[in-house]
């Protein structure tokens, strides 16, 4: 439970917003680096924490992020064309390079040097990752780049993708720190299904109600939940929150390869999410081929189910995201097909901001209660001029792991990513 | 005419509203009974008084009518399980039977007794007339079930249907009770249409301008449109109105058989109702499958009009109901097909909420402003700490009928549904 | 730049609001007469200066535009029947002839005179240049007719259109006195292409960014762009404000002969407007099918665009109007087709209705700058109970023209229409 002003304090991200100077202090993703593939693209548009903005390319290849409206007479540089290093306003030809300082006027005589005086709001980008990563806050504090681990394998060895979630951030974030429902929401009730989610025979689901062992770092947390299996083992599935909202979980490919993932949920706006999901495989091995359609196809989030140019799902709240009553009577606990479909199906089925003081917590919901107190945390400090946990690069190294350990065995000392142990445990 | 306040009052109905209170304390309609085929088949959204519902059949046959959220995250339960006798949030696998307790909790370890404390809204239901009624009023009012004469008679004899329309449900109560359209909006023009519609040959249609003859009764009123034929005979019809949205009045099948009818415009929320539609033989002959056919049609309401899981109509005012100005021109008065949906198009056309403020009445109005007053004292009746006109079982056995009689004859004296006396008449 | 109060006072134009009154003292269009095309033909929905009205001609030719819905219950008199002259609801049958008489009652007894004491909002019209034209205005300040020279030419040298553009209306008026985005926004950028636009070798692109020669007139203002050729010639294009949002510019048909062209903005209410075209052939010339083909294809306003019963544009936001960006690169500066379609793109960009205050204007700005004067003159002249500019009918004769002149010529003794001196020149 969470008070109504708490509530509005954590989800209100838009510009003179505490929890949206909050945000503004980290590096969010943008877009997908392949949404700009060469010098010249077409522009396109972003919405990032309620902020209407255009990403280009240039011809050098450097990225450029500014505001949609043109300073002159606020016409869309979405309509805009990319010319040589710089984006173009079609209405009176006004050009802003990727700095946003205005470098051309058609409309206006040369020998009125009225263009010095122009320039478009223009924010610091970087490429990590697959991604365009993008800072909104003050320049004095610039954090150092988000090089997650997953941000620095060799790309042959990450999958990145990304959809619309029709609800505010928390509400994603908080499935995510969640692990009491994956093997609920996500299950499937015979071994036989073929589609995806975990299986029956899945320790993860074989498991009884989870403990849920929570260490606060100064990135956010670890945490660990631990399933009683059977009188002589446990099952351990490991997890971290790095603030503002990125989750890294455990995760395998179906010929039994260890992989990590996780999401980002950034906010387009305050009742809008761009959901940000990556898998990479942490061991030599490459993902091949099949990894990575099985990824696409288990989230539910590759070119078949989302369009990628708007990257809404076709699995939505209008067509109650093609839930087959017949699927969830006799395969899938849900009957929605997709992992991150079945999240965003129940999360937009709480409304776009969830009232969280009608909720009623339990001890499964650890989690979940401590990220809120970390963020409204962080918001307190940056309102009181400090620099919020996870800014600080302390999380370049995290990873997560999953494992059946014995009774008393310590999930603190389990090698970081140790999905391998399952891999000869049904799945 | 109406002034705003009273237009409020009359047509706001959620929760803490004097209207809202008002029909809480009737039994009402929350969905066909088809809707809910057999036990444990999928839940079924159900709004009703601006509250968002859930109703599901369990594994013993009994109804639960709930909260559409759960109260753990607030996750909605159409995405639920209908399990052995309970519907389980897929969330995190809370499960609630029809009396709204919780009864298990898949994601806490049994050792908490959390689920003891847990329990949401239900409220009560029976099933009558192929219909789901609900009570969300205080238990201590409970009244006696809606045993309308039309929920009494064999299935065999009785047809129902529904069909969602987006005005409040004032507007649609107002048409039910004003016999002075009936013969206008509802008319062909020429004696050669097939299409649903009063002839005008009919002497419905033939008589002049009606007087409105309303007697008001301890459930609301009776009332006649009385109708000059020619100097030796009047045609009379006569109506229900049982607070506080019930419409009784006569019907007729195609081969002549008599009919007794009516409606209900159950509110969804303050913009939107959801009109049932009942029909029956009160002989002892049954409904055959053309006069089913013939009914669907007739009102427009049957499945190839109206969808029958959202309840929407194909003829909508996005299309314009699909209006046909040469079937206006030639054929009917409105060149809209269907009774009902002639209603709904020129009752929605003024509007979700209309303003009162700015009618213009005439005597022709007589019944309509009477329901009005009726309602506003129901409404102060009940904020008194009274108990409202129609709640009390005084309405078993109303019907309606239609007649031609000698100028001078009493229609109160007229057999109930006495339809059968216009059998020989052209329709 | 403008204040927000000031943007304020020029976009709101509902009943009661200044700008509203002011424009309440002009005659506005209200359809294309070829909508109402015959005797008793369909009604058809009018929405102007934020009043929801219906339009009909009755059975002796005369125009009735009177409010949408009915003064008994407020239904929608679009269902209506155009009958034997006047309008009858088809929900109680109550008929109102084109001066708003109630002449009839079908649900009331006559003995009750009651029709006499009813009438309907009805507001004066006429017919002229294709177009019915509604004053909307006290009656004892009823203007002169409005002759435009374009309404007055024979039929077969004129055509008409229009198209709803989602914005305030100021902004497409903006669009339209502003000369400078013309070349730039509307261009092609290869001589190659077949679509619409200024090619390269036309001397309005060849031109340098324009001076903006403003003369301040009774009815507004007329203007000129010229712009520097190479040392010898310039290029002048001339045009008219007529208030409150009358637009008169020189065109050319592709075989070479001059034209004179506008728009009018005629606000919906303050989010949308109906942009009115026009063209004519100044000459003895008639339009053939060829030239009426092509101005409908060069405008994007003709049939194959946009739909002839809801006057929306099958290119729109939503498809982003269809951009193709290919073409962008190649063949024209938007990659969008047909002139006034890209100025409704980018115009809709700014949303619906601009934040003025926020804009950065140069000297290229100035007949903007002059027509939100003068507009805000007019509002100050009729709050004050004064005639506004463009009221007077000293506008029947203007028109536009177009030329390359020598250096030191004067463009305010050019011959009114003057694009022939242009048809040797390639376009």
């Amino acid at each position: 439970m969470l008070s109504r002003e708490d509530n509005e304090l954590l989800t209100r991200v838009g510009r003179g917003t505490p929890m949206g100077a909050t945000m503004r202090r980290y590096w969010i993703p943008a877009l997908l680096a392949r949404e700009l593939p060469e010098p010249d693209c077409p522009p396109v548009r972003v919405k990032l924490l309620g902020e209407d903005l255009v990403a280009f390319r240039d011809t050098q290849g450097r990225i450029g992020l500014v505001d949609e409206l043109c300073p002159h007479r606020r016409a869309s540089l979405f309509f805009g064309r990319n010319e040589e290093c710089g984006l173009r306003c079609v209405y009176h030809g006004w050009k802003f390079d990727v700095t946003g300082r205005c470098v051309d006027m058609m409309n206006e005589q040369e020998s009125t040097q009225f263009k010095d005086k122009i320039s478009i709001t223009s924010y610091p980008t970087l490429e990590l990752g697959d991604m365009i990563w993008a800072y909104l806050g003050p320049a004095e504090h610039a954090p150092a780049p988000p090089r997650f681990a997953w941000t620095q394998v060799p790309v042959t060895h990450r999958q990145v993708s990304k959809v619309i979630q029709e609800t505010n951030w928390l509400q994603g974030l908080e499935g995510g720190v969640d692990t009491s429902h994956a093997p609920i929401l996500h299950r499937l009730i015979t071994t036989n299904s073929s589609r995806p989610g975990f299986k029956p025979t899945n320790p993860f689901v074989r498991g009884k109600a989870p403990v849920i062992e929570l260490d606060t770092t100064d990135y956010g947390y670890q945490y660990a939940g631990v399933r009683p299996l059977d009188e002589a083992s446990l099952h351990v599935r490991t997890y971290h929150l790095i603030l503002p909202f990125h989750q890294i979980r455990p995760s395998q490919t179906d010929r039994g390869n260890p992989l990590v993932a996780g999401h980002m949920w950034v906010p387009m706006d305050d009742e809008t999410t761009m959901v940000y999901n990556w898998e990479y495989s942490p061991t030599d091995e490459p993902l091949n081929d099949e990894d990575r359609h099985e990824i696409e196809r288990r989230l539910g989030n590759g070119p078949h189910d989302v369009d990628q140019e708007t990257f809404r799902s076709l699995r939505n709240r209008q067509n109650n995201y093609l839930l087959d009553r017949k699927v969830q009577k006799t395969e899938s606990f849900t009957g929605i097909d997709g992992i991150n479909t079945q999240d965003r199906a129940i999360q937009e089925s709480m409304g776009a901001v969830v009232d969280r003081s009608r909720e009623h917590l339990g001890p499964a919901d650890r989690a979940v209660i401590q990220a809120r107190r970390l963020l409204l945390e962080a918001v307190r400090t940056t309102m009181d001029g400090g620099t919020p946990r996870g800014v600080a690069p302390t999380y370049y190294t995290l990873s997560a792991g999953e494992a059946v350990l014995p009774r008393g065995a310590n999930w603190r000392e389990l090698p970081a990513h140790d999905a391998a142990r399952l891999s000869a445990t049904p799945r």
